[in-house]
């Protein structure tokens, strides 16, 4: 597949889901319908239309395609691509009060323009939405579909509290790390890339199948994010130099490398263990932190996480031989894992 | 029925609910299971077991005997009973943190012991577990509860949101207080009323009917915590003297007398203007409240309050009649609602 067709793809996704989100968003009281049409980009702090930058809309897409891997319309899965967006979105609003993040998406966030209660309460509205946008359906599938919506959620939450707690941890294991990442990225990634299956009509090895393509292409992403937590260039990602050393994530490239073993892991070892003693980092150099991101790579931890993001992209597109679905719905969720794994920021 | 037979209810209801609640909590990826477990009152600050004050347990009790209303053994409401345990605690904890309160059953709130990102979370968690729970019993029926729960937890939400908006609105009329109110507190009641029935395999008319009683019992209860949030014995109440009035509260009694006109009712309403104006009322003597709450009930607020309260009770037991339930199961229903709107504190 060209970019352009993933393009297209993307923005095929938004024109289905766009109007039931918004709908589904629309039916919260005042003033949460306005916190959310400001969240989402649909208006501005004042009040006025926008055309907001909603995000890349990955999810409606890969809901989408999972209903066509069914035999099932595009259409059948928009109830999964609302879900899953509103859950997405519930994600969003808490994690950026939670971590103190004032900026999404080249905006002000909901907690930094209409205030903490508004962002708790929206977050609150939207995950429970969710629920009762599928529910609706009254379908068994649909119930299937919540089951397994809910199970993502959770996991997603779990995800979030890992990575906190992560944060007061002086070490954490690949293995632990993989975890984290795995709930908060790769679960609701994996319901997306079945949600739409499901309410198909999906057999649940199918679906199972079809979650295993997703939580996978999570971990791959996620493997890349880190990377570029360190590595990526201020210009593209839009974040500071060196993002998640100053925040001191114990991210895929840090741990493995303190896992690794020899002088480089160890020298970094003792760095961090001191560093945790001085919570002023923000004082510290940019030729410190290049320092600490040296001896991350030169212990190998660079090089085995981009091998990962390598390992787990494999794994998510061995899954999808699994299913028998169209020739054509099977290259678009490559077209779409190549696009979602390969970027720039 | 006498007060030692609810009491029993009451306990009983416990005793088959908080092992299954405990269970669940235990599922949250630490530290949320010990968060979880203080919130509940199963451990203290230090993590040591405690015999904690788990509130009344009025909401467990209603679904286990909703579910024999339909016939079926108490047993069958239990995980409708958890699931609703579940979504009031979350919005015990989000509430607290928005609100700013700092006790909740006699003990330090949540996010004063372990942070707002803490309540945020575990409230998040609680929420999603509640309808994992009943989902995972894989019925139809139990689809049918998830339905009802999630409605309720909309409801929920947009009563906090609600309640929060009108503090900063100079008017709110009669209606919108009730309509308030019915979200903040009758929501849940009411699906508490026939969570159980529901799992029980009811038809829908007959969970609507008790969805009806708890709806109104709902109100009820309410319409007398606000005549205590006002005129109640801060000896029995645990809160301040005019504790709403302090809060610039506009529960049933203020909206009842500034809707009532006269000359009472003008002299409030030119009170409460000026009041708005100035947002230091911490600083009002007793006197000044006392005044206020006097020209509330010159105007007719506290009584017009105290009639609602016993309109909405009758309003409850008369739905609990269309319903075709065992005698025993129907006396004890009007024992809890006694229970409920009959009450000190």
């Amino acid at each position: 597949m060209t970019a352009d067709s993933v393009i297209e793809l993307l923005e095929n996704g938004r024109i289905l889901t766009t109007p039931v989100l918004r709908a589904a968003a629309a039916r919260l009281v005042p003033p949460m319908d306005t916190v959310a049409a400001y969240h989402f980009g649909w208006i501005d702090q004042t009040g006025r239309p926008a055309d907001g930058d909603g995000g890349k809309a990955v999810r409606p897409a890969l809901a989408l395609l999972s209903a066509q891997a069914a035999g099932a319309p595009p259409e059948t899965g928009v109830p999964g691509a609302v879900a899953v967006e509103l859950v997405h979105n519930f994600s969003l609003l808490h994690d950026d009060l939670m971590d103190g993040d004032e900026q999404r998406r080249h905006r002000d966030t909901v907690w930094k323009v209409h205030g903490p209660a508004q962002a708790i309460l929206v977050g609150d509205a939207l995950m429970a939405l969710a629920n009762e946008i599928l529910l609706e359906q009254g379908t068994v599938d649909a119930g299937r579909a919540t089951r397994r919506l809910t199970t993502a959620t959770r996991k997603l939450i779990d995800g979030q509290a890992q990575d906190i707690s992560f944060e007061h941890r002086e070490r954490v294991t690949v293995q632990e790390c993989l975890e984290m990442e795995g709930n908060k990225t790769g679960a609701l990634l994996a319901c997306a890339s079945s949600i739409g299956a499901v309410l198909g009509g999906a057999s649940e090895a199918d679906a199972d199948a079809l979650e295993d393509y997703g939580y996978h292409l999570g971990l791959s992403f996620q493997a890349i994010d880190d990377l570029l937590g360190i590595w990526g260039d201020p210009a593209t990602t839009g974040k500071q130099t060196w993002s998640d050393l100053r925040q001191r994530k114990k991210s895929l490239p840090v741990v493995a490398a303190l896992a690794a073993g020899g002088s480089a892991s160890e020298r970094l070892g003792e760095l961090l263990a001191a560093d945790a003693k001085n919570p002023e980092n923000d004082a510290f150099s940019e030729e410190e932190f290049a320092m600490r991101a040296a001896l991350i790579e030169e212990a190998g931890g660079r090089e085995w996480t981009s091998q990962e993001a390598r390992r787990q992209y494999a794994t998510a597109i061995a899954a999808l031989d699994t299913v028998d679905m169209p020739e054509d719905v099977h290259d678009k969720l490559v077209g779409l894992a190549d696009f979602v794994v390969v970027r720039e920021k």
